[in-house]
């Protein structure tokens, strides 16, 4: 069987754009009604796409007035999709440095009760230190040890999630032995961030583990995702970067002794869609022109951790930017929008312009022809399992992705027809882990 | 217009009686099927009633050989019965000592909105070592403790839900402004427990504030019902001390400064329904032989903190029994069972039957005339606003309440015949909260 794509629909509220609830067709309320992402859910399904995906920080993020700011909760969010469909995969981040393994462990095993084994957790460590201040800390944890709670977070998460082996009920109603009691156990975890006893107070999920999802390319993110990732969310501007990126986490999974194509690698895309390439670039200049560059350079100096008077949006990026090392957050991203600037020699104004459709994932604008061949390129270059995709506006981007482009993709034999399996993990082609209690009890 | 009773309906797996999984008629595995608890929460809704009700805890409560172990995560449980439903308010329990009150004040207002506002949280401490050990703790913190941290987590996420005003977002597109930025504020919480900033991550929900309900009967509890519960559900045998319990609530509120009708007390009732008195008591008798008394002796003997063979079965309760005052934690709930068995002299045999059905509710098996002639009485004697409706089976219980008991009610201009309003705190007769945040600006 040729290779075939994974798609994911990354979406947020009316449009990854950050003018997109601007535009006359978008509502600029819908972020918070759940009948618009149920009806974006279901465009995506009859689309045939793997998941939809909702990012996510326990705060509010950037300033009110620019666009449309705070989220519904994602495993509300997930539960009310799983709802009203049947068969996509329902993916959402979660904080390892602001939740309880105990609390998350059972809400996202819950979620894929709900839904069938349709549940993914992208699994995030939160930087900011605006996050942290609603968590009762002054500052964000340092990078490292927020990465080594995240990594006892999972540990201790699928523990909780093996604790009931598949088979542990056994609903005797002649015995009056509902459950075995000695196939639900405790898991005694002891180690430097957490102390849990379990066993979860939910028996084993559809998949066993929901899906575990990645997305940060930092070095510390990269070997997270080595060793724990099933599928990756990534930023890559350029096909070159794509390619060491996808070569390197593969490499780096091989090395860990795991099955590389068990890690799916999506590279983020902002696809604008339109009849002819100029109607296309005429919608992304349409979009740009309805930015406020006041908000979007206050961000950016946030980032660069310098004052918004230091960057004179109609000039190049100041030589003084700090290094990645003094980052305490986002820190592929940062290297990636510095990198971007000075490779296009961009000014400020144009560098806003450039991120305002996706934060620094690719932007594209063409015809759906065209962006079907750049997707093919991609997957057989070597740079993509697949796409994470990220439409501007919503919910008439992914209609046009879905009704445009995935006919294409399809026709090409790159994409299914319909699908094949129940679950998230079925749609990726990735195992059911095997439970680590029922291997330690044979 | 006469007062009308509250009915809440307090569900739990296949119903509150431990032995109704072994029923021929119950499915055993339905404790973590959704269409279980959507076909559950329609016919509630068929029948008119306020509101659904899920307790929980962070940790597997008691064996699961004995019965079905392990739920859903009630917000996901509520997100899913949102969807499927219009009108019913939906509750459920969420511990103040093992959660974040940032994430948990999202988490409600979250369900508030997909629901269009009739969520509501059942405000608990959380008794037991068992749970405590979950997040990283050797035992229970203190009952005082426990409470003293509510009533601050409380404070945190009430100020939360009112960092937006009700007209924050303003959208204007022209503009290019969505929130009025000033109408979005931290809260900057600093206590002794909880330090938070806010302001919360998505605008004010439908309600407002999800209601506020509240469920311990001891000194501290009662205090804080009084202080901060729209909604009382309590465990009462007799019509005296309802009497006894509602009175002291309502004065408690009055002195307080709150009005006294916005605080609902629902006592809890086990309603056996049949079409004589004879059959109700059968299927009764038929519940309480499935009982296997070990496992409950076992929990009794933990509740009293004493050995299990220091009750031997066909003999009274030990007169060596620890005081309210040495108890950590479901104090009244350990009371209110002593003063049955020594009220009835009842055995410890005797007792477990008792308690199979509601673990200390009022269990009454009966015609459906004779079940609404007991809440018609209590209603009407000061003793309760309306009752939580507890089957001892599902869905069997709760059909017959519905289809048999609530026609009755209504007949006798009761209880409503339709849903006059289209919130939980409509039906409960509860005005929506003020911002603060508004008041303090104006």
């Amino acid at each position: 069987m040729p290779r075939k794509l994974h798609l994911n629909a990354f979406l947020m509220s009316v449009g990854h754009h950050e003018a997109s609830w601007r535009l006359p067709e978008s509502d600029p309320y819908a972020s918070w009604d759940v009948k618009h992402f149920q009806n974006l859910a279901r465009i995506a399904e009859r689309g045939k796409l793997d998941s939809v995906f909702f990012a996510d920080s326990p705060v509010l993020q950037g300033d009110p007035g620019r666009r449309p700011a705070g989220k519904l909760e994602p495993t509300v969010l997930l539960t009310a999709l799983a709802a009203v469909t049947e068969h996509i995969g329902l993916i959402a981040t979660a904080s390892t440095s602001y939740n309880e393994p105990y609390n998350l462990a059972r809400r996202f095993a819950s979620v894929d009760h709900v839904s069938g084994g349709r549940a993914g957790w992208n699994i995030v460590t939160t930087a900011g230190a605006d996050a942290a201040r609603n968590f009762g800390l002054d500052d964000v944890p340092a990078h490292r040890d927020r990465y080594e709670r995240a990594a006892e977070f999972v540990e201790v998460t699928t523990k909780l999630w093996d604790s009931w082996t598949d088979d542990a009920v056994i609903a005797d109603k002649d015995a009056g032995v509902h459950a075995d009691a000695a196939k639900v156990r405790p898991i005694n975890h002891r180690g430097r961030w957490f102390r849990v006893d379990g066993p979860l107070n939910v028996p084993r999920s559809p998949q066993g583990w929901p899906l575990l999802v990645q997305a940060g390319s930092s070095e510390d993110g990269r070997q997270f995702a080595a060793r724990y990732a099933e599928a990756v969310f990534t930023a890559q501007q350029t096909l070159a970067e794509a390619q060491a990126f996808y070569a390197d986490l593969k490499q780096r999974a091989a090395a860990l002794g795991r099955d590389p194509d068990h890690i799916k690698i999506l590279p983020g895309i902002v696809p604008v869609i339109a009849a002819t390439e100029a109607e296309a670039q005429e919608l992304d200049a349409e979009l740009e022109r309805l930015i406020s560059p006041e908000y979007a350079r206050r961000q950016l100096a946030e980032r660069f951790q310098l004052d918004p008077a230091d960057l004179p949006l109609d000039e190049p990026l100041p030589d003084n930017l700090p290094t990645e090392d003094e980052i305490e957050g986002a820190k592929s991203r940062f290297t990636l929008i510095v990198d971007l600037a000075r490779r296009e020699n961009l000014t400020v104004r144009q560098l806003i312009g450039r991120l305002g459709g996706g934060r620094g994932h690719r932007t594209f604008a063409g015809t759906p022809e065209q962006v079907a061949d750049t997707i093919e390129d991609w997957f057989h270059s070597g740079a993509a399992d697949g796409f994470n995709i990220m439409p501007a506006v919503l919910p008439s981007g992914l209609t046009a992705f879905v009704d445009q482009v995935v006919p294409i993709l399809q026709d090409r034999e790159l994409f299914r027809t319909d699908y094949e399996g129940t679950t998230l993990r079925d749609h990726y082609g990735l195992p059911r882990p095997v439970n680590s209690l029922e291997l330690t009890t044979v």
